[in-house]
């Protein structure tokens, strides 16, 4: 949609050339199409001063509510979509014959770099909780094109414990509580005991609070385990699993669903360890499928290190 | 522009359509036209999990460093000129004959609603400055349609003072020096004694100097002379005057100037209390010629009290 014709035809172009011969290209780019887009946007809904004041102190509560460990800016783009778009356009993949491998979605606030190595088998549960729903989970890693199975590959897996909360927010649990790395074996097979995944709402006490009340929406994550799946030859995988039972699948308030990311738990009668099974398999793309093969995943600066920061 | 096909076409308006049953119409518009814009403008550019997280930083440093006295959110919406676009949206008269009153412009940041009444002919220096050049600002205010005279108009006048400071932001000026408001006489007439204007820079020790430093943009406005002017009848009128000899009026920061706004200062020989005599006239429209006959200017609550607060 274009303008109404009352309304000056040359402001946006004015405004846009407006930058100098020395905004670097990419910036020229970025910030023309920014300000294209939002001028299109006052002019189709014929903004008022008012609405726009509100979207002002909108945007100044953004930033006052946000601290070093809280990263309100990251929260309202995944709130509109934006953070789950961004990885969709960096990371989707999809070769000329059509095929793709396990989808990709975003990595979200709460991974750490420091999450131990652990030995298949091994539990990453160190704090239980009596809810805790324990699950023996596994599954095998292949090549997307040949089946053959990825050997050494690194799925590092952190999760929220049973009380819906991570061990960087919770002062009960202890460093890498619910958080591991573990290489998958000669046969491209994993496999752990880990938590069935606790559903939990974003924080409604900031911007994002207002804006999902407004939309009408929940706050609401399906509850959700996470995993990075590496490997040298092979593009990284974020993704988060998600119970098929969980009543918040089509409701995630940041978008995050994939189809092929819902996943059956099943009674486990043959193990002391669990009660609970998972069998969840991968297929991974080699990195010459990938559109930015020398992409990192989006890893937020922030919302890492709660924890060391309130023991201080 | 459409997005690249490998990108899923349901993924906007599913993220549209989570707004829920209890989401007021209105919200519902600009919120769902907002998030298409912005969800086209990612596609767009391709913009990149690096480039996301740039974006959300400066977001967030918006709100850091606004204050009950300094809005920055404001600042960097001027600077992309949506503050000027969103005033033209809201104020531009076209009437079926083509005829428009003088411009409106943006209201800025100092308008003051405590401004005194003063009687024509009285000066609003309170405060003299050596480098001040008084000037002598008189003109009839008229109807856009019959040429008559707009009796009892109230032009309320407000400018930075010879060092470029407003009385919010100087300890060394007293309250509501260079503001005052004047009623036109029976002629339409008004006239006064007031400073030649003197250009200033934006703030530039934050996000709006951020971002005016990758455009490669000044952070610069030309002088200029605030007027808001207003009578029971006829339309508000809000303008910034600049002199023509003004060297930032093609490079404004915040996209104020409009052609009918740009005055000559001539000198001034017959008036012991003035040096320069600047003859401005204005035309006002009938309020039933406004597009939204009953709204009121887009003040805003911040940055009117920086004196006060600093006072405490």
């Amino acid at each position: 949609m274009s303008a109404a014709p009352r309304w000056d035809p040359d402001f946006t172009p004015y405004v846009v050339n407006a930058m100098g011969p020395k905004t670097p290209p990419r910036a020229r780019e970025i910030l023309g199409c920014l300000i294209r887009h939002i001028h299109d946007f006052a002019r189709e809904v014929e903004l008022t001063p008012a609405e726009w004041m509100m979207g002002v102190e909108f945007i100044n509560s953004i930033g006052a509510i946000s601290t070093p460990i809280r990263n309100e800016g990251h929260r309202i783009c995944d709130v509109i979509g934006l953070e789950s778009l961004v990885d969709e356009i960096a990371n989707k993949i999809v070769t000329e014959q059509g095929l793709s491998p396990t989808s990709n979605v975003i990595l979200g606030p709460f991974w750490s770099p420091n999450a131990p190595f652990r030995a298949l088998g091994d539990s990453i549960i160190q704090n239980p909780l009596p809810n805790g729903q324990v699950t023996y989970m596994h599954g095998v890693i292949k090549d997307m094109e040949t089946g053959a199975p990825v050997v050494n590959a690194v799925l590092d897996i952190w999760q929220a414990s049973a009380n819906a909360l991570y061990d960087f927010q919770d002062p009960e649990q202890t460093e890498n509580n619910l958080r591991g790395k573990f290489r998958t074996n000669e046969k491209g097979e994993y496999y752990w005991y880990c938590y069935h995944p606790t559903a939990y709402s974003l924080p409604t006490d900031g911007p994002a609070g207002v804006l999902l009340n407004v939309m009408d929406r929940s706050p609401m994550r399906p509850a959700h385990i996470h995993l990075m799946i590496t490997h040298p030859d092979y593009a990284t995988i974020i993704n988060q699993l998600y119970p098929s039972t969980d009543p918040h699948l089509d409701i995630d308030s940041v978008f995050a669903v994939k189809d092929d990311l819902v996943v059956e738990f099943k009674p486990k009668t043959d193990d002391p360890k669990a009660t609970l099974d998972l069998e969840y398999n991968v297929t991974m793309a080699l990195k010459k499928h990938h559109p930015n093969p020398n992409s990192a995943p989006p890893v937020s600066s922030f919302e890492r290190s709660q924890k060391s920061k309130s023991s201080l």
